[in-house]
């Protein structure tokens, strides 16, 4: 594995055009946040397009955080267009355990086996068929908590899984690695787990699952860092925090970087 | 009634988790004026979980800002699991009289009897079937004009009923109360009143409805006037505020609230 | 024509009230931009309700950047209704090629005769029948590619036809302008264009369509202009614009605005 550096480099020379199925909380701030880490978003989740779509970007998101009777179909087309295009396409189970109406949705689209799955403890836990303390969108387990979750989630399905918290945990079933990035601060900006969903998969096109998924959270983390040192509150954490998006270099990511293998 | 800090406090303490079936245009901004102000919010708002939903959540809002076919059953199925649970829900009847769609949408929620109800003067005096001079959300009626519309509407339903303007005004047909927290340039940015509607539901769990409303539209007022001390425009308004409603302590707004009993 | 803050002037004179049928990603920037204008919008796209709103606001946009099945009917209908009370309406044709749905969808609205088109090179490309280099929302081509198509566009639709880009270019057909107002970062910011589209909208409620649209660019580039010169980034850019946009003075728009006919 190359310093994260390298990856985000990569990344913003290719610029890539990555669909997003979202939830409608996190569109706006999942485009402006991919378009500071210097990618190139496309919302376009209509089921008469979304398939049609997988055609011309280079990767896909898709997050269940505001799901409707309709999407769960374009979810499913696009995912499986995505894939046979051997494009990568990540999966963020927002909430994944909360209803039935989610659970069964999940169930639909793991099977379709995503590059890269990202959630909260919670989230990966319910994915894998353990009940935790979830509330909604957020985390009510430890990321330790999830890891074996994470390790058979990746394994089950040929996934890498990243588990997002505090100190996020990243695994493809073998190999694991810890990243320290980040602050408290972040789930008080509602949809920034949602919008690195998209930064994952950007990092994700043409490069390997595993090192582009580590470099892509301590990027977002570092950028978090950054943010939360000038920051006064969560209304200018946002503002920074995408300023630092677009300002940070690859020379200053791989210095403040902290990754770990398990 | 207790100082506005007490309710405060509690709900900072109990972070309550909120489900809001809102307009689209809000749903981030909702999200992140909840969060700052210490709620925890949640946006489910599709048929197949709105009323599942209601069982993990603390409190319901529900806003017909940008409506369409599917979601007044959503919208109805969620009001009444979550009056069945005895848990507050919060009304929110944005441009309610500006379209026969939104007239009937209001006729079919409010005998589900919302706990609360919030809206400016005009959607208020459209609600109690009284022609004002509201155009789409904005307010074209003073709040003292809709006073009695106000009161007729909580004797009616049961409900406490907050009229939000320059000067607000609360009542549960029986006690009245005038907040003159705020600023003018709170119209400037979209989907604050949305917004405030989730942090009065968030006040109104586990406490009295009239006293919580009260103490959030002071809240909520108090941090609008921090923040357009220092702002240069609605852009900066925008970002103080979130600081400002996560960083106001109840003591200091104790000071600074402006209640009266009418 | 008028040097562009005598419409500036007028629209903020007006405070007109613009219906708009948006895509999800934009809306509350839409809606911020435009109240910082100085306008007064309303998101209404409800099939049920889309054409009746048209009769009591004064100006319409229809954006199809996440379009679904139904919102083409909604959209068709607010654009007749729109048209046969004689108030403008604007269409901004968002990623118009990328797929056959809003090929479809394009093909569907045109013929109803936009007031004005709004778009960027490629989008403007697409509309006109010509294969450009566009990649979702992105401009693949240069304004200059897009002349040919914009009046032939404008002359086959009687509209005024915008290409907006580094030096903006706007026809109706025999008159053409450009406008050089605008800064290199305002496509790090999602959803400016289709925000751009509402302000373009208010400026031709009562006012002559291409000098409006004309000074909407104008107006709108130069505070770009000012936000670019104290920004940090997209995340500080985006709060300075909407300040720069709320306070631009006609005096200082007049002073600043490169306008050229060509």
């Amino acid at each position: 594995m190359e310093k994260p550096g390298h990856y985000l480099t990569a990344m913003r020379a290719a610029a890539p055009l990555v669909q997003n199925i979202t939830n409608y909380v996190s569109m706006n701030v999942m485009a402006n946040v991919m378009l500071a880490a210097g990618a190139s978003p496309a919302m376009a989740h209509a089921r008469e397009e979304a398939a049609e779509f997988a055609e011309i970007a280079q990767a896909l998101t898709i997050n269940i955080g505001t799901p409707d009777s309709d999407c769960g179909d374009a979810m499913a087309a696009a995912a499986q267009a995505t894939g046979r295009l051997g494009k990568p396409w990540v999966f963020d189970p927002v909430a994944a355990g909360a209803t039935r109406f989610r659970v069964t949705l999940a169930d639909k689209l793991l099977p379709l086996k995503p590059t890269i799955i990202r959630g909260n403890a919670s989230e990966i836990m319910a994915l894998a068929g353990q009940s935790g303390a979830g509330r909604g969108a957020d985390a009510g387990d430890p990321v330790a908590a999830a890891q074996d979750a994470a390790r058979a989630l990746a394994t089950q399905y040929g996934s890498v899984v990243a588990v997002t918290g505090p100190v996020d945990f990243v695994t493809d079933g073998t190999q694991s690695y810890g990243i320290a990035n980040g602050e408290a601060i972040m789930p008080k900006v509602t949809a920034l787990g949602c919008a690195l969903t998209g930064v994952v998969a950007a990092f994700a096109v043409d490069q390997p699952p595993l090192a582009a998924t580590v470099a892509a959270l301590a990027y977002y983390g570092t950028a978090g860092e950054i943010a939360a040192e000038v920051c006064q509150g969560p209304g200018s954490f946002q503002m920074h925090f995408l300023d630092a998006l677009y300002n940070l270099t690859p020379e200053q990511l791989d210095s403040t970087a902290k990754i770990t293998a398990i």
